[in-house]
């Protein structure tokens, strides 16, 4: 059901040279590649003499203090509205409803994206937005200066895993090596973004260590997480983020499956798979969507009635023909 | 005191051409490294006629089978011997000191090399040997197919904790991008090398997670596993080494430490630190010794003494100036 029309980079710098008062959007929850490639597009088009300013539903973690995003303040009234790694309209949050309604460009990878913005620059080959906003500042010809590699490379790198996903790709290798020849100091930020784990982290990690079962001999691990748990860790949701790649990362389990109860009871349901089991069909069936290997729906009900409506969804999966 | 003569890529091509009956040896404890510079190699030099088999002190891990390496089955009499990645004579292993007593030439990255060989390639800034055996091979014209791509992105992806430690470079990721050109599936690898912890292993992960105490205002996190508790996991002593990194690794802790005990009673004691704080100085204090930022030792006695001796060193590391 997109009407989005979709253009290319040289189309995108066209209506981005023309562009004034520009807001820059992220989705809830944010990433890293939400907030890097926001980050990286923000410092450019300032550069260029643009009033900008990046806007999210839900704060920024601190720990992405480095990339010195300009937040929107109120100060102007946005006239160009640009979504960065939004697959669709329900990944806004409501608090910035009424600005992403209104979006005139969609810079993204998801292959899922539902078309909701004006106009759409898409890769779905691209490993994360950063890679597609490398592409995007290079015919721009901005300054990749340690700043902006900086922002870049985080949205890279988290997106991957740290180039251990398997939508990391020889493009995606071949733009860290220009990020760090541009200066980025990959050593401080992979200790910041994979080495410093805060203690309710570890307090999730634990838990959903203890949850943890196993169902179809094995070939899915399933964890999960109440509200109550949650709270007792005083878990952030960014913390919650990480736990998700435990399950399938199990020797034997092709798909993994993390159920966080939400502060409103509904679940979220991350799906993840290995190579050859399809985590968007799974998701999709539960009106859900995402990646090959990664992707998530949301259900109502108990808990027990949500296990059983995704673990259907596995098992269907896992008999399928590959 | 090194009395190796230091030669570039042309030398090692020219010796390697004129060489019969090679023997290329690994180091003990083999790794993604030594196994996989050593794989690469052995396929370039088969290809060019020779007659060429790996020797390894210990076995090599299943899981490495991919790289389809020709063992040493003492079919041949080795004229030639070749080490890979092996900095020191000490890491042989007693199983093969005979050859290792008279290699020919070391290919190397380890920059504490000691230089025990007649003729030396190094180069300390690699991140691996396979980084450095990829030049060697393109010096060669050898034909980097996907067998050989997917031994050498082995040895840069393991070596660097899969592109997140601080010896990856621009140069690792080039490296890495070609190798992907050249038809390594690293979704397959990257899932073998690092998506694929044993049950028991994510239980000792718990274990540590459970028995975790902070001391010095969170300076320092310290946990350790008895005998009896690793026992009850079913551990192999390949999944107690990823555990020592876990409390490094949390928010604002800047010495971590795991003690493990021996099936013997002795604790064995593994201590991380961040940059500024010297893990060698802390583990040489009781008799063990290291790297900066990891070192070892092992203690007799109860579990509350090793604590108390561990931490008395880590709380003069911490008051030390830096």
């Amino acid at each position: 059901m997109s009407c989005a029309e979709t253009i290319d980079v040289t189309e995108v710098l066209t209506r981005l040279y023309k562009a004034e008062n520009i807001l820059l959007l992220c989705h809830k929850n944010p990433d890293g590649d939400t907030i890097g490639s926001s980050a990286a597009l923000y410092h450019a088009l300032k550069r260029l003499g643009k009033t900008v300013a990046v806007l999210c539903a839900d704060p920024i973690p601190p720990r992405y203090d480095y990339m010195q995003i300009g937040l929107f303040d109120g100060s102007f009234e946005p006239a160009y509205v640009v979504a960065v790694d939004v697959a669709g309209i329900q990944l806004f949050g409501d608090a910035v409803r009424e600005y992403s309604e209104r979006t005139d460009l969609c810079i993204d990878h998801h292959p899922s994206n539902t078309g909701y913005a004006d106009a759409i620059l898409l890769d779905g080959s691209a490993a994360a937005t950063a890679e597609l906003m490398y592409d995007v500042l290079c015919a721009m010809n901005a300054e990749i200066d340690p700043l902006v590699a900086e922002c870049l490379y985080t949205g890279v790198a988290t997106d991957t895993g740290c180039f251990k996903f398997a939508n990391t790709t020889a493009r995606t290798h071949a733009v860290a090596a220009k990020l760090i020849e541009a200066g980025a100091d990959v050593a401080r930020l992979n200790s910041i973004l994979f080495e410093n784990k805060s203690r309710s982290r570890l307090a999730v990690e634990q838990l959903a260590l203890e949850n943890l079962e196993y169902h179809f001999d094995g070939r899915c691990a399933l964890t999960h997480l109440t509200k109550e748990e949650i709270a007792a860790t005083g878990a952030e949701p960014d913390d919650l983020e990480g736990v998700t790649g435990i399950p399938r990362a199990i020797e034997g389990v092709e798909v993994g499956v993390t159920l966080r109860q939400q502060p409103t009871g509904s679940y979220k349901i991350s799906v993840r798979t290995v190579l050859g089991k399809d985590a968007s069909a799974i998701a999709a069936h539960l009106g859900g969507g995402g990646h090959k290997q990664a992707a998530g729906c949301e259900l109502l009900g108990s808990l027990e009635n949500a296990k059983s409506a995704v673990l259907a969804e596995v098992e269907r999966e896992l008999c399928r023909e590959s």
